[in-house]
């Protein structure tokens, strides 16, 4: 593997052959906005349902679709609407808006410039002479603003209610966990998934479908007890995982560890089980749908990058520069160029603690003790007959918060008198007017707060990444050739049909009932007659087809079965197969079951 | 069929068991969003996979996926930022605002106060005395505000740009076609398709997910030649439509009309062969995704309902009222209570002229002709010695102007002067200074602006419409039993698998392996093995599982084949079959291939 990509060349072919283009280009298009056509918006499609079908399905959650415009008050609870910002420094001269932090990280030997105050951007702009990228104008002086990434609209008539396109889709499971919880009957661990667009109002979109201003996410929010639950580590245990951790990155000469997941837990190079079951369950994952593994490394974030509330988090990274090989990516983790692909992270308690403090849920589950406990609790029924006459009107708060206190803390009335607080002010009342009990209740559980430990991808640099690693230009019979080496899990077609001449009915028939049979199991097809053989079976290559069936003359004749040829889009390879059985053994291959080496050993060889 | 469904009870079904339910309740919620469950997300994206296999893959169209912001331009052209209002009254005491057309029409015999300007709705809102439906307060005296029903948004750093969420799908490849006619080899006619959120900021979202803020469509946009392009008509023609066109609803007691597509063709009680053709082709879709037939209607618009470009436009509508009969709602156009689920329209060129006007490409496909035409071509090649000194600077704009008229007109050089306009002010030029010359050249073909001919689907609606037809309330063992009777073709659940009882380890191990074989040949599974059989039965009823297996002990009894019990969904009946070759009978079922009564006289009844 380890084809060279370029990636000009990559986006000449996303655009030609309908993967991807920038939007409403007769409007002289809006940056970081695109357009997936029919050959990208298959593949994305594809790469949507094969996630599903290990994040969801396998993995036995649930998946939701939650709506991509959210009130406020979901933003301020997330902190999204404080604290989702980009630092911007606008040019006095050409008026173009930069991110001050970027400026400072390429002028200044500053990693992390976004995690430093803005006072402290100014100046080292000031400091360092740093200009505009564009003009050339000094940025000196310049005050740097924060700009919150999110877009913002109105919900309503009039000038409504501020709401926000969701900056991830991960909100839209957290609030509803309270309905959520009920559909998992109250059980934990239980995750819910969800894949739908995000939206980020970039400050500079670039490098084509990798920063966008909308884009689409896949996210796991699971959901676990906090003292309680363990993954099902062993079902990934052995999955090897090129790591980077943080102390690597920060040594000169760092390399990477390379480690089971099992040994990445025992050893604690991942710090959260949880996290390591996923990135286990993702490096599967990537290889099944055709990323390729000499080009995926798990790098976890540096403390400064991290989120407050996250207490470990690993991104999945793509090599995505080309130009490199396998041998010299493996030694020297600061070659290539990586994109984040997906984010791991335990994130505790934040999310649910902060819906709860800000909602009117308690975002909480009732988790059954295995047995029911015995549990002695204090209570007081306070005296309302002195407690009346002595407080009037205050009374009915003082009674309210002798319970409070004898809830929070029984011990306070040991003594002859406690003190409570009344609107601010003490309030002391002899012990035995409150009335003290206690009584020994049953328990048959409590109410717990889960955390979460969340699995976050983005689909579109997924996609992005599958394009750049299956980019191949070869040579076929002395022309040259382009072509994309997908899997047939993800390709948009599967196999494409061709009769071999257009003007031969009988050809032209079997050519279509061939097609029909294909799709009858299932396989995506695609049916071409125009142009030349060599023309279509180049066609199907640029797309990413990995297997062309041709019905020909020469599989007619004779009094046998009736044969068809069927090639493979790497090797361009050929062999000739009965019509009979032939979607079975096609899809053999497709679903990986078999190889086309395997299929051709099985036919008569054509060259 | 033809059960009786309450709006209140099916709204309860889907909050509790996870189809829909209002987004961010914890917030007090926020009206018209809402969030689709785990069964409420897999029903509709089973919906969108049963659309999009006969409107895209089996119609030979392509699907795209665009963003959803889009910027203000596209919308200039496409008239939604004139156009696309809602007339608004703010009620002066309690401040609620209502839609004025909505007031006037429920106040008057007015049947389509949208089309009437705002004067003459103010004037009838005083006239009529009309209060505002929540305080009673008179509106007359307020002024009616056109309320555009885009959420606009900002793109970018600073102030941005405006941006806009789409209010229709159907934008986001009108803007595409320069590229999309590429896709399709500049071949008429071709369609492209996309599902994915719209928006549209309702001033009264209601009815739970019938009008919202936040929707999906499925749009598929025709192009076709306006000379030339014919649908297939030919594979629905004997579809049986019940239409209610313009004249029957306008006539007293007015009926429907049952024709074949063909026949409503021939007689021109719909227009378009097209929009006939796709009237057709969504019959036998909502049939097969479980509309029931009786309770779905194609609607005429009205002249006054009619977009002014649309020359014919039809509405699927289907009713979701409850409460009346088949036969009544077959006799009397008029009863029960019917929402739009699909519009078709024919929308010529309406489209494609729009963004032709305002964007900077030509909007428009070579069309090669059968046979290269010869056309005589007027040509001009002005003397610019004696242009240049007598119009000086100018010389070059009059020589243009010259150029322009012998390709608009060219009979007008057939007198000895011609006269141009340069800069407003009228040229007189000697024919013979122009150098007229007429060549006849070889036109190979021409370019044509194509027509688009829109199915456009409501999937929100036609989910509702699914569990408003399917809902059931009937008794079974004396018991009340809620189920929905969903089409095995989108129901969330395809197979309930459960072992009797969970503590068995041999029927449990074996129900596990009946599920993976179940899900190994395609089918959705649930596996559950929590509470009593009975209780599991009515879980899957509810959310509308076609079939459960059991797998108990009388199944492993004996030296035979393993067995196990299938019950079906809407009769309760039971039949007990070899757990060999399950797999294929129950996809059978569930592909519609066989019924449940056939796969029961092939096993052993149960009772």
């Amino acid at each position: 593997m380890g084809g060279v990509s370029d990636a000009d060349a990559l986006a000449e072919l996303a655009v030609r052959r309908g993967f991807y283009f920038g939007s409403a280009g007769a409007y002289g298009g809006v940056a970081g906005f695109y357009t997936f056509g029919p050959q990208g918006a298959a593949l994305k499609r594809n790469v949507e349902e094969a996630w599903r079908e290990t994040f969801t399905t396998r993995l036995g959650n649930e998946e939701i679709a939650g709506p991509t415009v959210m009130p406020e008050a979901v933003f301020e609870a997330s902190g999204h609407l404080d604290g989702f910002d980009d630092m911007l420094v606008a040019c006095a001269e050409c008026g173009e808006s930069h991110r001050a932090d970027h400026l400072v990280e390429d002028a200044t030997d500053v990693e992390d410039a976004e995690s430093l105050p803005v006072p402290e951007i100014e100046d080292l702009v000031a400091d360092h002479g740093i200009a505009c990228p564009d003009c050339g104008t000094a940025l000196a002086g310049r005050s740097v603003e924060e700009f919150n990434l999110m877009f913002e609209t109105a919900i309503g008539p009039g000038d409504g209610e501020p709401g926000y396109l969701r900056p991830e889709t991960a909100q839209a499971i957290f609030v509803e966990f309270p309905r959520l919880k009920e559909y998992a009957r109250t059980q934990l661990p239980f995750g819910v998934t969800q894949i739908g667009p995000a939206y980020r109002n970039e400050i500079s979109p670039r490098r084509g479908i990798v920063r966008t201003r909308e884009f689409t996410q896949a996210e796991l929010e699971q959901f676990v007890d906090p003292d309680d639950d363990d993954p099902p580590l062993e079902t990934v245990a052995d999955v090897e995982l090129r790591l980077y951790p943080g102390a690597e990155q920060e040594r000169d000469g760092g390399s990477y560890l390379t480690r089971t997941v099992r040994e990445a837990v025992e050893e604690g190079v991942v710090e959260s089980a949880w996290v390591a079951y996923f990135l286990g369950v993702a490096r599967e994952w990537y290889d099944r749908i055709g990323v390729d593994g000499d080009r995926l490394r798990f790098r976890q974030h540096l403390a400064g990058e991290r989120a407050h509330y996250a207490s470990d988090c690993w991104d999945a990274e793509s090599e995505v520069g080309g130009g490199v090989d396998a041998a010299a990516l493996a030694a020297d983790p600061t070659a290539g160029r990586w994109i984040e692909i997906a984010g791991f992270s335990d994130r505790g308690a934040y999310d649910l603690s902060k819906h709860a403090e800000h909602g009117d849920e308690p975002f909480t589950l009732f988790r059954q003790y295995d047995e029911p406990r015995e549990v002695e609790r204090t209570t007081v029924d306070p005296d309302m007959s002195v407690l009346g006459p002595e407080y009037g009107s205050r009374a009915a708060d003082v009674a309210e918060a002798l319970r409070a206190l004898a809830e929070r803390d029984p011990s306070a009335f040991d003594d002859g008198s406690v003190t409570v607080a009344v609107d601010g002010s003490p309030v002391t009342v002899a012990s035995d007017v409150a009335n003290v009990s206690v009584e020994t209740v049953t328990e048959a559980g409590e109410h717990v707060r889960p955390h979460v430990v969340e699995p976050s991808f983005g689909v579109d640099r997924t996609v992005y990444t599958l394009l750049a690693h299956g980019y191949r230009e070869d040579e076929v019979d002395g022309e040259p050739r382009t072509s994309l080496a997908l899997s047939p899990t993800v390709a948009p077609t599967a196999v494409g049909v061709f009769p071999l001449v257009s003007n031969d009915e009988a050809l032209v028939d079997l050519a279509e009932s061939v097609a029909r049979s294909l799709r009858a199991a299932g396989l995506s097809v695609t049916y071409d007659e125009s142009g030349n053989i060599g023309r279509r079976y180049r066609r199907q290559d640029e797309v990413g087809t990995p297997l062309c069936v041709t019905v020909d003359h020469e599989g007619r004749e004779g009094d046998g079965p009736v044969t068809v040829t069927v090639r493979d889009r790497d090797t361009t390879a050929q062999v000739r197969l009965p019509a009979e059985g032939l979607a079975d053994r096609l899809a053999a291959v497709v679903d990986g079951d078999r190889t086309f080496a395997a299929l051709r050993e099985a036919g008569a060889a054509v060259e």
